[in-house]
């Protein structure tokens, strides 16, 4: 069979994308994956990652031709997804995210007696996850989303996204290698491969299914989430949908090296054809001569820039689309076109710049490098526009020392409005680690409580469960006295050292 | 102005719940309220304990006039609804719910440097919470949603339970006084007062109100949870809706005492006319003479036992329905029924036992003292009937030490479908502390991975905002590296001593 059409089922290869077959194994390996210690969990993390590393030159080259991106960046997102996995498996060594607490019993106390209490999360269940069309790794079949249920003890059913099916079905390979020699069972891994919408829907409509990882348009995402909402037991839909990520200049910042400013804005708005959730897609840009200097500048490393082929042509057209609404809407000019790439499906990238009023029209993504540019006198001006913008990922402040007052005012309007604010760089490139968050209010994300990127994300996929004098001999071992995981747990609301 | 028909909009007195004025003022309120210190908030949790204690002789007489509980049950709800209170000025004290995370700058790391990122955790924004009919003050007014709610920084708009407005209102000017005293703007708290559905309505669909806690039947929570999902901006709804909860005995438990036993399952099951989330509605008892034993005790409990005057009309009126449409149903046999209590509303407690066919039609909550009996022959016979009750906030298990091997097979299933297991007691009375979870799967609740009693609650209202090279100067206080407020922080993912 060609590895287009593979699915990979509880580790056996079919054409069919099987999903009530996926889910029924993966419910059936949930008691026994969930069961796992903390080693033997992070050792199969571990596992997964040296499998993926074991087939890295078949998974790069597959995935640069399916993708259109360059093999250096795809050899990037293996390290970063390698990475990931490995930090989980870290995460479930240490053992915090089990959040064990315990309320020692009183037996003394009046008027009455209080229980032994004891907490821990457990893990939900089988987790849908759906691969993205930009990332064929990190956040495709062995991305964060799995690797993090994977890391909370939930088996995980992978919709491969049709995008890199190659890609997909190698990395599932990986991961189905690292589940059988880790003698789990099957179920703990399956995949499902489908052109259409229809296998996604099911998964999500499953009953066995109690979580979803997504990462993609507003429009699958919040489709996704009715499905859910919809069914007899609703479950959470994490949905990574879209955001503009907002770039705010301060005066301080373009006082001097305003030419510099604007071409590290450029690169990092055309960066991989400027398909990352985190696309810099608006700036705010202060009004007078060093600001014309900056988007001047802005605008001649546009028109140097061309495009490279897109993920997908229906990725290249929506962007076609995108940019010549931008380009027609009242109130808009354009200060630069790049120049297309060879071939189909590189548009060239394209800078606008926007009158204030017109910033609701421009709001909407345009998935690639499609920069607005929106002009204000001072920061009283600035501080209502950013509050009326939709949740986003991110948000980026660039500044001086001299900004400071103001940047500490953007801050505190930002914080309410954003999942990440950084200062004096980009927001493509997003860090793997402890204290990331790649999140944000909606409709940035459907569930802005929580990160797809980085550790805290394992929490999206357990809940709490109290044990009230359940006797030691029949405790699980996360919250028995002897603490045979060397746990640090919380007694009595404080963290014991 | 009679109190019946007082809502208090940011510190005002008025006969119009006007929802619009209450939300905006929370709005405004927000960015001062949220910027208090540690010890500013928690020193006003403490006074808003303070206040209601200043009041507790009328408050204690409103609420058991309003709700016909005895003065001995509001005095332990009043001790329970300020302990709660102090609960969370410590849990805001200590500072552990902000979760700050740091990864600090690599700048030599190759290939690429690692920025400076610090997490913290920061408010919603206001939060909207609805008064339960059956805790006229620990689920109420100021109750364990409007604490936590409060705790994590976010304004509270309380829509107050018409069944218990006088005690509502005195308890609002408490929060009212409080708010004033410690020189926060009045928008901090507010409570609306209806008879109606509507005000509930227009409160969740708000566009300032970011998250909802409620408390209540099953049709109102998924009316506010369909209400919040249809926003523009969908926010989160924390509804405890209903609850069944199971309560196993294995054999062991009633090889001695079954009558004892009995005794105490109808103490629990009758208590305050059973109107409790928590009540045991359904107890799986082993076929054979035991068995038969303690259901013959039950029974003569229960016929001894008599209704006391239930909190509202509406409520009498459908546990009569509920009782007599459990009565009804083929397979169903009315093992005991008792007195009916004097006056109206009083109804009889009731027990029955279902075949286990019958488990189905008898699962849906009946609010009061209606207890179902199901016989089981075997653990083999009673784990999938335990697999398809819906989620429950409790479970409970009867055991004696040779029943061990079984139950650590129960709390494998019910661990996946309850909030909390608790042995050898009874679900009625959830201790308040930092381990209690009362919460659990859908229908339990809207949204299982959290908890509306105890420090836990705090983490419904907050969510995760990440901080990448902010200068120094102006970073909040929680992520800064001298660490103000003196904070237990997790850097490079691992807690610090």
């Amino acid at each position: 069979m060609t590895t287009e059409h593979t699915s990979i089922i509880a580790g056996v290869e079919q054409t069919t994308p099987d999903v009530v077959a996926a889910t029924t194994a993966a419910a059936q390996a949930f008691s026994v994956y969930r069961a796992t210690t903390p080693e033997q969990r992070a050792a199969f993390l571990e596992s997964v990652a040296t499998e993926i590393e074991a087939d890295r030159e078949a998974i790069i080259a597959a995935a640069a031709a399916e993708s259109h991106l360059p093999e250096g960046r795809i050899a990037g997102e293996v390290g970063r997804t390698t990475g990931q996995l490995r930090m989980f498996a870290d995460v479930v060594r240490v053992g915090d995210h089990l959040g064990v607490r315990i309320d020692p019993a009183q037996p003394d106390r009046a008027p009455l007696p209080r229980a032994d209490i004891r907490q821990r999360m457990v893990p939900l269940g089988p987790v849908a996850v759906f691969g993205a069309s930009n990332f064929p790794l990190a956040f495709s079949t062995a991305g964060g989303d799995t690797a993090s249920a994977l890391a909370a003890g939930c088996p995980v059913v992978v919709k491969g996204h049709p995008a890199h099916p190659r890609a997909g079905v190698l990395v599932a390979r990986a991961v189905t290698l690292a589940v059988a020699a880790a003698g789990l069972p099957a179920g703990v891994f399956s995949f499902v491969l489908d052109e259409g919408i229809e296998v996604g829907q099911q998964l999500v409509t499953d009953p066995r299914i109690t979580a979803v990882g997504f990462t993609g348009s507003r429009g699958g995402g919040l489709a996704l989430v009715a499905a859910a909402a919809a069914r007899p037991v609703p479950i959470p839909v994490y949905a990574e949908m879209s955001s503009i990520n907002p770039v705010v200049v301060l005066p301080g910042a373009i006082a001097s090296g305003a030419e510099d400013l604007a071409a590290a804005y450029v690169d990092s708005l055309t960066l991989g054809s400027g398909q990352f959730c985190t696309n810099p897609g608006l700036l705010f840009l202060p009004k007078g001569e060093e600001g014309d200097r900056f988007l001047a500048a802005a605008g001649r490393a546009v028109s140097a820039a061309t495009g490279t082929q897109m993920l997908t042509s229906g990725i290249a057209e929506a962007y076609a689309a995108g940019t010549q609404r931008q380009a027609a809407t009242e109130g808009v000019t354009v200060v630069a076109t790049g120049q297309a790439g060879e071939g189909a499906d590189a548009p060239a990238p394209q800078l606008v710049e926007a009158a204030a009023e017109q910033l609701d029209a421009v709001s909407d993504e345009v998935f690639g490098a499609a920069g607005v540019v929106v002009r204000y006198d001072s920061l009283e001006d600035l501080l209502p526009q950013l509050a009326e913008l939709e949740g986003q990922l991110t948000a980026t402040v660039q500044t001086a020392e001299s900004d400071h007052a103001d940047a500490a005012r953007l801050i505190e309007v930002l914080e309410l409005k954003v999942g990440r604010i950084l200062f004096n760089g980009w927001p493509t490139g997003v860090e793997v680690g402890h204290a990331m968050v790649h999140g944000g209010p909606f409709p940035a994300t459907s569930d802005g409580r929580t990160t797809s990127v980085g550790s805290l994300a394992i929490e999206r996929f357990q809940r709490p469960v109290a044990y009230q004098d359940v006797p030691t001999a029949i405790q699980p071992a996360a919250i028995r006295d002897d603490n045979p995981w060397g746990l640090t747990r919380r007694v009595d609301g404080r963290l014991e050292a």
